[in-house]
């Protein structure tokens, strides 16, 4: 840890995730971004430069051609890691599963995300489930965008003990907004073809005892991803008992469809109101008036912003490696604040704020 | 009933569900179309009457304006009613509630489609399920093509006594292949503001004491819906058994990922492939490399072709109401017969087919 | 006018052009946003009342569901109109036709939007084209957004008398991101039945005597229109030429294929990654990798971003109609500034701005 | 030629093209389809050996697992070239430049795909252009599908000396209809790089002396291509007069949107109305009520099925590489009553078809 008590970051890969993890760790008070990483040369790490992000190569044999494109290059991937206390990976999957011995040598510590095996750290992380556990450690996985959202679902009910099993079919988006190859995913659904879906064993790996099954299609969309959970609850639950426990869970937050938030486009919309960057969502968004319940089940709809929610998990799972902050809900809290996270998308009109004519 | 023992059958309403009625009565050799009933003037009447069926219009006001579009309007659609055994009413949801009275007046039977309520005719019918009931009834109603398939893969494994509980997920299209208009569901899926959805009621229509609940969304696609049940059973089934069970059942047939049918398209494509009329495919498509089973309950992954799996029950639902074939095993029969549904749909390569060289 | 000098102004209409038009005004240091109407209750209206807008109820009838729904309502459209300056009239089509009346009669001045004819204000405009003529005008009409992009980038080629005659095909987004109706355009194009499309003779309202044709057809995609423009011209032009032009143009910016930026969605998503609020793009995009010339013609591809880029046309028509700048490039200059517009997305780093290591 | 006077086919490739081509062939009676060929061993080769088709393997190594899968392989592609009189070749782009010196070899003529490039065989075929002069060539290419119906509907203009000058944009579909893989081209339209695009080159290589220039983009859909057209004609036209000429071309057929044809989905929908196998429209799809004429210019508006165009093509390239038939006019007589393609999609009604009441 370096003098001035702030956490030296680097963000290895700067592309859907790891732009958002650069531009969230900038914005925490206890951390300070030392580089971001990559081998691209287009639009996309000059807007990293734009923002006065130092630039490293990750390749060698990439530098030349981003110095071409008018980028400067502080270093290499190398020089970035030795400088830092810890290092996001936000790499695609095979390369990230590479860099951990990089990482080992260099003695620093690693967040990795949900594209990765769970074996590859040995520890899954979900900032309001496991915090605790994180503490310390080297090397940990921020788990994907899906089993992120059925982590926080499901332990607002679990930590409850109110979970008997719980059964989940996710509807996953085709593919990245920013992603526009020849070809793809036209007018059709593709379902996956391993039935339970992996989702479910992932889930297992943050809450090791819930009883899950999950099901899972691709569809023709790219804006999020939308989860059915049912769930058998161990006694009969009113609604408004499950409506409390989720009010209760952090980074989980409420939309209506009586409210005009009747679609994942019209949710996106509202967040795009909002001034949210990039439109990002870090919290779950449930419909409360979809919400059910019958005398032995309960019945949840939700959204799942794929490109945003892992991103405060992300800022967590730093300060439990790096040990800056020891309590999870400390940390939740200060990134909660730091990102704008709520659990009320609307906020009430302050009293007062309007004059009569 | 016409001395020559065929029943006269009218198609009111010549639309998506309508026009493949008025084909399929004509390839049945126990029935006549005596006419179809419509208001449009353009192209899609406009076949009708290329096809040589007669053409009534439903509306007098509409007359002038389909003469003028070349088309030759026999007669009203009283004309038409009067002149037949029964009739199909395929005509929108608001319009088909009121002709029920103009049916019962005429003294004809009539089946409607699964738009209209359970309420109207008192009968909802699935034909492998509840034909038996519907013989000489003077009005049933064919349940939509979620609940039909619904019923047909339930069915098959409640008659065997093995569902304790049916869960389902229905993914559905966002609207029929031919409609265009400006707007609409783009990039976004719709979740179903009632939760559970209706179809699960539904279904209790036709297998009234099933115990069954579904959530639904729709999406941005428009070839077919997907479904993904889970269903616990009231004892550990092998896959084999649910497999065999499925394989017994009239109008479900198999697809295999693995044999590159990984999605809604690509069982459409087959559908093409096979020569079959407009691509229909009037089988519930159930895949068989997801089909999976652990000691409580069974998964199920299965594509509903919602423009034609309600044709061949329409079909058998005329013979139940009139009377002309009292066992459905037998009018299932000869409706697949005549239609060309099968229970595989890759046919087996006749031996000796092929020469070497 | 107002003692204090700064216009004030109202918003009548918060969907997707006015709330654009609300937050665009209270950007303007010569603007005061005295309040917005509208008639809807939901989410869309509660985000103006927790922006501190003023909210004002267009339709009686109205007033006690917004009430009912925990919106302040100041007062009544009449309320809002007798107070202001100037409205902006962002109400859908038939609506907007009928309010001139009242604005006239309340002695206010008004700009309306493209969907509106020519006619109902005698005066189309663009800043950039013909920001003089509307300088103390009662009323006057932004043209729409497809007319404001083919109008910037042919005023930069047609000031320096280059444009023998203007052909361009107008590939249109299906609808708003934020709508999500049942049904609608799925899988398809939908082409304009009337050839030469209206936007053609729209243009010509801007720039009368510029010789223009156009085609238009509707696809399944809602995040921009696309522009395809040939353009013959009175004299060989080099490309250097042509881009020389539109780099001297307000509001039009470059982006590059060979950047990156392949695509409407890649575009977009640069949007989000600069940061613009709604990842809005004020500018019309020019594809500067595919502008091309022989001897005789231009051909220009270009992106037409339909929810953002007529709201700086609409602040510059507030000024000029209230005469509070008579020089339109003052105009376009502080509204430039106010939201951000620029000619270069991708800012150059600043010297310096990195260190080694 | 073997003694029967059938002229000996082998399909190599049995896609989208390929699979058509087979079907096509073997509904010519002066054609006799020997065998396909291809390396899969999933449901699409399966559908060929269902139909009879003898199946050959293209590649050693996959003939244990087409095997394996239970279709019988009944050789390898060198058996097959060497038992025909010629092949068509359907294989992907690479694959097929590689494959006319094994053709060469074994002394067969061969048809080739518009993906190929014009020097490949140095002749680029559109029969109703450039029949005769394929007659007893060794090798052709059949050009694409936009560059098929480009020169079909300008030689219509063109032959009569009536086009000064062409421009067109095509917006091309994304991908076939069977293809699903996971990603691509959601909610976009990518333009293509390079303007002017091929296709107008591609056109000259059938119609040299054409003055044409086109535009492209692809965009979220995958029925057909959609092409629209601005031909500066030699002299004033009135659209009676472009009308008449499109009338009087084969494979040009007309629809209307004031017949309800106002889209791509919609014209597909009368392909499968009409009992097309596969919903197939070989023909180009002009919208008759889009036809627009000015002093000096007209406007056309015309569908491409991109699956099926080149398909009949193929086979009058066959007739004419083979010299079974030396008129293009016959050939294409012959091609069309084996397809039934038309000139008139809804045909009249006898007369006296329907009686009265």
């Amino acid at each position: 840890m370096q003098a001035d008590a702030r956490v030296r970051v680097a963000v290895n890969g700067f592309g859907v995730i790891g732009k958002r993890v650069a531009d969230a760790v900038a914005l925490q008070n206890d951390m300070t971004l030392i580089g971001v990483a990559d081998v691209v040369s287009d639009h996309r790490i000059k807007v990293a430069a734009s923002r006065g992000y130092p630039v490293f190569c990750s390749l060698d044999e990439k530098r030349a051609e981003m110095e071409a494109a008018g980028i400067t290059v502080v270093g290499a991937l190398d020089d970035l890691v030795r400088d830092v206390d810890v290092v996001v990976d936000c790499t695609p999957k095979k390369v990230a599963a590479q860099n951990i011995e990089r990482y080992r040598a260099a003695g620093v510590k690693a967040v990795f995300q949900g594209g990765e095996k769970h074996e590859l750290t040995g520890y899954s992380f979900v900032a309001q489930v496991n915090y605790a556990g994180a503490v310390g450690r080297d090397f940990a996985r921020v788990v994907s965008c899906n089993t992120t959202a059925l982590a926080r679902v499901l332990h607002a009910l679990h930590r409850r003990g109110w979970v008997k099993r719980a059964r989940a079919v996710l509807f996953r988006r085709a593919t990245d907004p920013w992603e526009s190859h020849v070809g793809g995913m036209i007018n059709t659904v593709v379902p996956e073809t391993k039935v339970p879906s992996h989702q479910g064993p992932d889930a297992q790996t943050v809450i090791p005892d819930i009883d899950i099954t999950t099901l899972a299609a691709a569809g023709p969309f790219n804006l999020s991803h939308i989860h059915f959970a049912m769930v058998e609850t161990t006694r009969p639950l009113s609604v408004q008992e499950v409506r409390e426990a989720l009010l209760a869970e952090p980074r989980i937050a409420f939309v209506r469809a009586d409210d005009g938030l009747v679609a994942l486009n019209s949710v996106v919309e509202l967040m795009r109101d909002l001034g949210r960057p990039r439109g990002d969502m870090w919290e779950v968004a449930v419909w409360e008036d979809s919400l059910a319940a019958d005398n032995r089940e309960i019945y949840l709809t939700y959204q799942v912003h794929n490109e945003a929610i892992v991103v405060p998990e992300t800022i967590d799972c730093i300060r439990a490696l790096t040990g800056t902050e020891r309590d999870g809900a400390a940390s939740i809290a200060k990134t909660d604040a730091a990102l704008g996270i709520t659990k009320t998308f609307i906020p009430a009109v302050p009293v007062g704020a309007h004059g009569g004519i």
